[in-house]
């Protein structure tokens, strides 16, 4: 295993590039910190191109196995001297591990889709840690897969990671514009909502046991016009007290919980239809 | 009006200090920024002590309103120059208005309840951010109080105001032991559920329309003993992906939506009782 002892390293250099989105963009690469993610991304089959270990750092037995694991796989592995891999972090926590990898296309075309998915789309969210917290609920809710709409952030942003708890690399997930993603609800015959605090609608009265799409907007930004239209039936949360407006990943929740309690329940509870 | 324009004036240092939990904590104040929480503080009956205005900034129509109100109400207001006033911010964003507030008291026994409550009880979560998230859905979902029990942070955490968009100063809430809070939910008639992943019961199982508490951890630390022993049944989110823990401001909005959508109809969706 060589080592990086100086922060003239180009490998050094390029790490720190890849804490800006645009260079994430530009070389088609991403870090990914931490065990946990780095197991679920190499169980889902992204391609690490290199993974460095912080010397004299003590791994914990996971940390040990993954290692062991990439090795076997023929994952070049780096040693780095402390004081340089903690400024490859981009998180406040140091695991010892820390790889670059390759982003993946994540096409609407080539998304994997359960039977009966409830789909999410996000449309225009801008804060990484909100789509994160997004991805988490929705791999624990059981929702079938998570497109981004317009992002104002990349997919595989770091903080979009750590927030996912990795969910964000083990989960089906597509990136398109907002056109492209209605052209393909419809073709998949899935029943679309817009998320929209003016709906006339509240959220217990869809029958989210059919296959169908839930689509947030950024609280800051709102939904693009395209998802106002008509033939997008708006649902909302009702809202009793002072403040108008809830955080987009707690929208998602309780839309998402109540689709899987529709469907573990046999959707015989609607609201509207009991 | 009286002006500051040195970084050596006690007030602009006294605010500096505020900044720091322990500060608050020592001189029972606390710091709001912005005009919406300013408004629910003044509507919420807060003692506001000062109120601080950005010299030069471009105030809303809304800040407008509510100066010349405070004004009237007596509030001293502090011309402060842009430069010394940003020192005194703690968020982002300047909407020209900063104020000094004296702490109320907010025990359990002042405590407003309205009848038939759900009460959220937040026990030892650190994170201002998810306290804050919390109180915002659960103004939104008509919870009848929130209780911090053996808070890591304090209620008037700056970021905790932000997150809660203010609802930290609207709501019914109360700052007390865990026991203290178990005695209080009995007393009360409340029956008490324990967020836990590992609880039998799912959170739809449960009757939401009685009178009620859920009680939540902190993801770091999970529940204290008290809240694990037999006479709390626990209630669980299901978790079906790979993920194994939920935030707890999510856990906590769908808990509140289902009782909300129990309550809203009549109760007889109970998945258990069906």
């Amino acid at each position: 295993m060589s080592t990086i002892t100086s922060f003239q390293n180009p490998r050094f250099k390029r790490v720190r590039k890849l804490h800006e989105s645009r260079h994430r963009r530009k070389l088609r690469l991403f870090l990914i910190e931490g065990v946990r993610p780095l197991r679920l991304a190499m169980e889902n089959r992204f391609r690490l191109e290199e993974v460095f270990v912080c010397q004299g750092h003590p791994l914990s037995p996971a940390a040990r196995e993954l290692l062991l694991e990439l090795d076997r796989r023929g994952v070049p592995l780096v040693e780095v001297r402390r004081g340089i891999f903690r400024k490859m972090l981009i998180g406040q926590r140091n695991e010892g591990l820390l790889a670059v990898v390759h982003t993946p296309k994540r096409s609407l075309e080539s998304m994997p889709l359960p039977p009966r998915p409830l789909v999410a789309v996000l449309q225009g969210v801008e804060k990484p840690g909100n789509v994160g917290a997004v991805f988490r609920t929705a791999d624990a809710a059981g929702v079938g897969a998570v497109v981004l709409a317009d992002p104002r952030t990349d997919l595989f942003n770091p903080h979009t990671i750590h927030a996912s708890l990795g969910a964000v690399l083990a989960m089906p997930c597509a990136v398109a514009t907002s056109q492209e993603v209605k052209d393909y609800l419809q073709q998949h015959h899935l029943a679309c909502y817009a998320a929209r605090v003016d709906a006339s609608q509240e959220y217990t009265q869809v029958d989210w046991t059919a296959p169908a799409a839930v689509v947030l907007g950024s609280e800051a930004h709102g939904l693009a016009p395209l998802w106002l239209q008509e033939d997008v039936p708006g649902v909302r949360l009702p809202m009793l007290g002072r403040v108008d407006s809830l955080n987009v990943s707690v929208t998602a929740a309780v839309i998402f919980y109540e689709a899987l309690r529709q469907r573990q329940h046999g959707g015989e509870q609607v609201a509207g239809s009991s």
